[in-house]
């Protein structure tokens, strides 16, 4: 039998409770960035895994996550602070330290989706992508050294950006299928640190570097097992700030999770 | 000589230190909605306002906050906790109280907008509206009864949505120019409260309500003097929870402020 122990998302965000509202875990290199940091949506899933614990509601909906220093594989400390637990929604607190240093402070809600009823219109459409069988294999294609994040997710592109292969296109947005590379189907948690798991489309600009400042995800549905296609968008690069929207759809064409993210370029 | 404390917006968020990290103020009726609970936006910029005693960066540049409770009229607490000063930027928390009740809490990150440089590429258009001079008073063409929050602000717009004269018309996005009614230029938190400041858009789809779970700001420059441009789009809603994003463009026609909301609707 497969229980999530097998994937390495499940284990590596895994934490322990060592006290009321703090936890400790360990986290790896295997979610490294190609600039040696650990990578932003995998603190973030590590503090709504604690979280989770504190929270009736099986669900994230929302997070919102202020990133205060670069992260680092190593000892950490989660500590946990419950805002509200409602009938139709809890909300709490998380800040991730390292060396008692304030990495991420993290602000979740969470509920029941599969009790969520309502109205429903939706104007969007998913990515207009070939099936992945179609497409290039992002990472065959990848011309530069691969971090160990890159071995997390498979991502299947019809054509990748220019700067995928050294030579920046100008491109704003891009779209794609993304996987986790061991078979762990998504979950919005999952969601939650796919939505930070890709390279930025600044990089087709030719920057060379972008740091997020703030991460906010909204779940829209749990996903459906299987593929899931992103469209990643910046329209804004001002003074060096830039916002860049991400949305994931599943494998049924239904949106699974928005979010948008406020970074600062390095030059 | 004009002051900011003669206009209602700053005398209406100030809040009295009375602790370290805590604050009092009294939230008037000014702002309150037309279902009587008190503005979102108001309660986000209060703690705004309390937080910026805590930093030493001038501007706002990113806040996240998620509601708890609906807010009302009356005496309230806020509390602050800063997570990081930096070079750079600066981060803290702050939780505004009712009652000892938690209504708001909310992650937010400072810097100095003037010296912010870097490189800018953009992509999108301020909303294509006529001058304000040529635009209908959105108030004057409004058919239901006017509440507080309403008055705290002047609108002008090409033409009304449908529910504005109380027929939904079906409309996902609008776009509308906005100024605070007494005169008072935007700054960066007046910016974070404009965001919250109008009616949802979903209105226009025949929902009767709609209650903010999550919001987030970004400031992307301060803001000119003047009309500020709006543009508010929904495109997903999904069993009864939806996003609203909104875009502030100053009168020089630049991005100031890019905002997303995740909302539950009530039926």
């Amino acid at each position: 039998m497969t229980t999530t122990a097998d994937f390495v998302f499940d284990s590596d965000t895994a934490s322990e409770r060592v006290g009321e509202h703090e936890f400790e875990l360990t986290l790896t290199d295997r979610w490294t960035t190609f600039i040696g940091t650990t990578n932003g949506g995998y603190l973030l899933a590590s503090c709504l895994q604690a979280l989770c614990n504190d929270v009736p509601h099986p669900d994230l909906l929302s997070a919102s996550a202020h990133f205060l220093r670069p992260g680092s594989p190593g000892p950490a400390r989660i500590t946990t602070d419950v805002a509200r637990i409602g009938r139709r929604t809890s909300t709490g607190a998380a800040t991730l330290l390292r060396d008692n240093r304030e990495i991420v402070r993290v602000l979740a809600t969470f509920t029941d989706l599969g009790t969520a009823d309502g109205p429903t219109k939706v104007n969007g459409k998913p990515p207009a992508l070939p099936a992945p069988e179609k497409c290039v294999d992002a990472f065959e294609a990848f011309t530069h050294p691969r971090p160990p994040i890159s071995q997390r997710t498979e991502a299947r592109m019809a054509d990748v950006p220019g700067f995928w292969r050294g030579k920046p296109g100008g491109a704003s947005a891009t779209e794609f299928w993304v996987r986790m590379a061991d078979g762990r189907d998504a979950d919005p948690i999952v969601l939650a640190f796919l939505v930070d798991s890709a390279a930025p489309i600044v990089f087709d600009l030719g920057i060379p570097g972008s740091a997020t400042i703030e991460l906010t995800v909204h779940i829209r549905k749990r996903p459906a097992p299987g593929w899931l296609a992103c469209r990643v968008t910046t329209n804004f690069l001002i003074d060096g700030f830039h916002e860049e929207d991400f949305e994931i759809w599943d494998s049924t064409g239904a949106l699974v999770a928005q979010s948008r993210q406020l970074a600062i370029v390095s030059t």
